[in-house]
């Protein structure tokens, strides 16, 4: 909601043309993205359509007007966009977290697209010691200067794990030990209710449309945030404050008994 | 944080000139704000100063091309703004909500200017059933289109209290039995630790600054939201959201006991 009609992504990260982006595919530097302009074809389509599915960079086919409104230039129809924090691997991070804790904690966006909440998640997520911020290759925000700005910083902590999809991080995550829940509001069990004593991971779907269904089917355990007044939900930043809240209180509960 | 440069009111509910502008004080119309050009004299000031401080109006006295931001005309040198919530009286709202509940629930918000954080908090507190939200004549930010939509219409719902100060809606409550609470990060009791089984006012501040500290001074309750990260403090609507959850838990955990 509230989205402004300006562009994603700023100049200062922004790599242009085919041979800079090809350099730097070809580079340690990591990407957010590829924009491609529709129609490209030949060798050099191939040549980056190759190596963004090997390095896992979402590549994105769009009307030149789209790269005009990013760059007013000569951008031979391609245009990257360098990351501003490195992403991590959830097989890397998962056994860490194992190791510093028994009860890891993972939280998964599944399409969050407004940086000023996925900003805040990242804070909350950090503030509250979670284990690392889950996001699938497509349909989610780019981590911009703004998401930064709005996580306070957190999101340069925080370790950011971007997977193939959301469907195959909830599979590994399940595989590992990790229970997953989501919030719904047709669950009947109370969030403070869910025993969070136990290695979690909250799946948290963009405001709106909510968790993908697909997704929704994979996940068995819900619980629903209780709520008195009219207002069906809460704001997605701040319903997964509340839960991030209620996992850490039981945690330091149960560590004090 | 994140504000735009783009003005604060739109063309809708805007009142433009000296004639609209004394109609509409002199009508049952409420404003949320009067604009004045800087080195406005004689009658027609003395007429609106006079007119905005019975109707507890806030009159703002502001340079030319702030209104020529606003207005590409001839506004005369004046500008109001309508409210486009009905604002309600703390002193008529009190009483209800003690006929209502044992318990009541007020939101005070201190200065909280980014619309979509004023939205997001009034979602939540109409969400957890908080009889009213408290704002003071000075120093908040206008309830706008945006704030509207950030609250997903919680605003048109929830009481929206416009006080003289913050300061005067704090010990009116005090007076009246509420327990005066705020968040503080050098606080020792953790948030659900006190008890909240009572009748409750939250003040919050705003981002960056907090609450002012004469008002802080006021308050002697303080607890703390307890985190695990790095990250100094929270979202100012996540955190609000994460006390309204745990008041709500333990009055529910109350009723079941």
């Amino acid at each position: 909601m509230m989205s402004k009609s300006r562009p994603p992504i700023k100049g200062s990260n922004m790599i242009i043309g085919r041979n800079p982006v090809e350099e730097a595919l070809e580079s340690d530097l990591e990407l957010d993205k590829v924009f491609l302009q529709v129609g490209t074809r030949g060798e050099f389509e191939k040549l980056i359509r190759k190596a963004c599915q090997k390095k896992n960079i979402p590549l994105v086919v769009v009307p030149k007007e789209k790269l005009n409104s990013f760059f007013r230039g000569n951008h031979q129809g391609v245009i990257a966009v360098a990351s501003l924090i490195t992403y991590q691997k959830l097989e890397d991070i998962l056994p860490q977290a194992y190791e510093h804790s028994n009860h890891p904690l993972f939280i998964l966006l599944d399409g969050i697209t407004d940086v000023r909440n996925f900003g805040a998640i990242a804070r909350s997520a950090e503030a509250f010691g979670a284990h690392a911020m889950v996001i699938a290759k497509k349909g989610g925000t780019l981590i911009t200067e703004d998401a930064i700005k709005a996580s306070a910083g957190a999101l340069l902590r925080l370790p950011v794990c971007r997977e193939q999809s959301m469907s195959q991080a909830v599979e590994y995550l399940q595989d590992s030990g990790v229970s997953i829940y989501c919030a719904d509001l047709s669950a009947s069990e109370p969030l403070d209710q869910v025993d969070f004593n136990m290695p979690v991971a909250i799946v948290m779907g963009a405001e709106g449309r909510g968790v993908n269904p697909d997704l929704l089917n994979q996940i068995k355990q819900r619980f629903i945030i209780p709520q008195i007044g009219q207002t069906e939900s809460l704001n997605v930043s701040v319903a997964t404050g509340i839960i991030l809240y209620e996992i850490s209180r039981q945690r330091q509960l149960s560590n004090t008994q």
